[in-house]
């Protein structure tokens, strides 16, 4: 395997193995472990206020600012599980510490699967001990493998600096099309040396334009977890704008791999909002738009309908004039100053890739976000799940 | 016909004819006008700030508090029309005024079909003249097949007090379950002698616990039109809280008309919010779960997914704490305190009606929302409609 993912980066190693917690026997348990000399470490977490257990766990070790080792684990989200829930994720953190003399305090967890039902331990933490023996310092990719769940293909990216220092990742879910499977999981490596703080800012600041910017359907999970773990092996202190670019590349990387694996989808969607009178509100409009069923239900029957544009944009708080909206779907302007634009025979939708532009014309701002159409495979998917 | 909808209160008539509008050769022109000796009335319009022609010119009219006749078409939203459009609706109120001789600023318009496309006036017009001419004081029903568009059933409903007074109206909309077609436009009509004022009052507060508390799928229409029209006919003027009531009841029937005809669904879900802190959080979480589209998913799935309702509720600013949030569904409680209830093999989905009812145990507020499963019927009727 090449080395790629979370061990591109010097100073990890990682392994994925199957634990036997899915019933389908694919790799389902995932380990990464710094082994430094730093320990530096940053991570945002689900703002969804029902936070799985595995959440509030690793939230607290993150409070620390220093991570050894990333625990993840598919097949099961342990959400909602309770306080016996709390304590299997306590219990894998402490497992993995012994496995490899750490503190159990500085070992993140991240779940993913079905919310409501309790991980098997029996079969967890044996794994553990597997995947510790497996441990690599090119297993990257093993990792990458282990954290799927309906996603068709894992997902590494990394980019290395000409000084010589590294950002590397994994992550995984469909774009949350298939959320009760489709969890967002991502964990970022570096071999450049960061303190915390640092780390941090890159990440909020990489996170802000790429993990926040696609949404799929709109459904928000209870286990989002994305992490950024710095080993400092190559001794580089490098300029924090350049680090935070680096991050933010292999950020929009994955952002990309996630939305483009959508369980169910058959069109990539871009949403570009110009025009606005600030950033958030360029946010708002997008993330509205991108949410809009009847659209997206539109963009997969290939039909330019502007006008689900035009009611979806009226329903946000933005600063716009409804007579000066213009609308175009790649590149045809459908809509002109509220009303009927270019001719709508013009738009070509035959390719995966959709671009949507509103023009709100109300001020300089702009902003991108990524979503899916709407299909009846999707229905099939999510109606059919954990029944 | 028996004597229905808007026609079962005295002093009214109403007509419905085949304008030609639409391509089905199906009615779709309807006109319902108030012989008094009262005209006051009262509207409430869609909130979306992209707003058709005919809400524009009606709201206007509204303002007036006198309302003589109501013409609406089925076949065109005049929606994102422009100056142009707005200049057809204005022409539309004329023809009315002028084929009943009476005052155009007094004439309501309401329009429901796609967006962006001007109406054929060539072709309306001589529909405004043959429904004058067939206005009857049994038209009610006739009224309410032309205003149908992907409705199955025409909608139509009444109540008589005992002291001899009437409220009755009709309704179309699938449930916005296929708003290209399926604006919500409301006529009620009643022989009761309020004014404006009165009715304002009564409509509004019907309005908010009964059509405002339908959402099928999340989409706010650019037409959605609620008018209320007293003729006094009787001479009667009720007790305002007597009357409210009326107004409520016959609200409630329509919108559960509505929602029962939702193109698409295969599931009415009502969805009690219980135990909230105040009435509009209670409205949020339930509208934020009837927004859901995994949940929505996994109910046409007939999958009791109760962890999609905890993640949906999760996203709220309600007040709750997570380890005390109770959900059942058709009435087993399958979580307690935020993890594993009662066993979700007990719960029974084969119905039609489905109940899911979430106790956030924050306070004593209640709130109930109707709404759909999401379906591939959904997709397909929303993919292809415009192409």
């Amino acid at each position: 395997m090449p080395n790629t993912g979370v061990t591109a980066a010097k100073g990890f190693r990682a392994a994925g193995v199957t634990a036997g917690i899915k019933a389908s026997g694919t790799p389902d348990l995932a380990l990464v472990v710094n082994d430094g000399p730093s320990l530096a470490a940053a991570g945002v977490f689900t703002a969804n206020r029902v936070k799985a257990a595995p959440v509030l766990w690793s939230q607290q070790v993150l409070k620390g600012g220093q991570v050894s080792a990333v625990v993840l684990n598919s097949g099961g989200a342990n959400a909602c599980t309770g306080p016996a829930g709390f304590q299997d994720t306590h219990a894998t953190a402490e497992k993995v510490a012994a496995e490899l003399d750490l503190n159990a305090g500085e070992v993140a967890v991240a779940s993913t699967g079905l919310i409501g039902v309790r991980l098997p331990m029996d079969i967890l933490l044996p794994g553990v001990t597997l995947a510790a023996q497996q441990l690599s310092e090119t297993g990257g990719e093993a990792a990458a493998i282990a954290i799927k769940t309906t996603d068709t293909v894992h997902k590494t990216a990394q980019f290395t600096s000409p000084a010589g220092w590294t950002v590397g990742g994994m992550a995984k879910g469909a774009g949350m099309l298939a959320p009760s499977l489709a969890t967002m999981l991502v964990v970022l490596t570096t071999d450049a040396d960061l303190d915390c703080a640092a780390l941090d800012a890159a990440l909020r600041g990489a996170t802000r334009t790429t993990f926040d910017r696609i949404d799929s359907d709109g459904c928000m999970s209870t286990n989002d977890t994305v992490l950024l773990l710095a080993s400092g092996a190559t001794g580089i202190t490098p300029d924090r704008a350049e680090f935070a670019e680096a991050v933010r590349t292999v950020s929009a990387d994955l952002a990309r791999q996630l939305i483009g694996d959508a369980e169910g989808a058959s069109k990539d969607i871009r949403i570009d909002v110009t025009g606005a009178a600030t950033e958030d509100e360029a946010v708002e409009v997008a993330r509205t738009i991108s949410r809009n069923n009847l659209l997206k239900c539109a963009i997969h029957g290939e039909d330019p309908n502007w006008g689900r544009v035009l009611s979806a944009i009226g329903t946000t708080s933005a600063a716009f004039d409804p007579d000066r909206l213009d609308v175009a779907i790649n590149g045809v302007w459908v809509c002109k100053d509220g009303g009927v634009g270019e001719d709508r025979e013009l738009v070509d939708m035959k390719a995966r890739d959709v671009v949507i532009t509103a023009n709100l014309n109300a001020g300089t701002a702009n902003a991108s976000l990524w979503t899916n159409d709407l299909t009846a495979d999707y229905v099939h998917e999510n109606s059919a799940y954990s029944s």
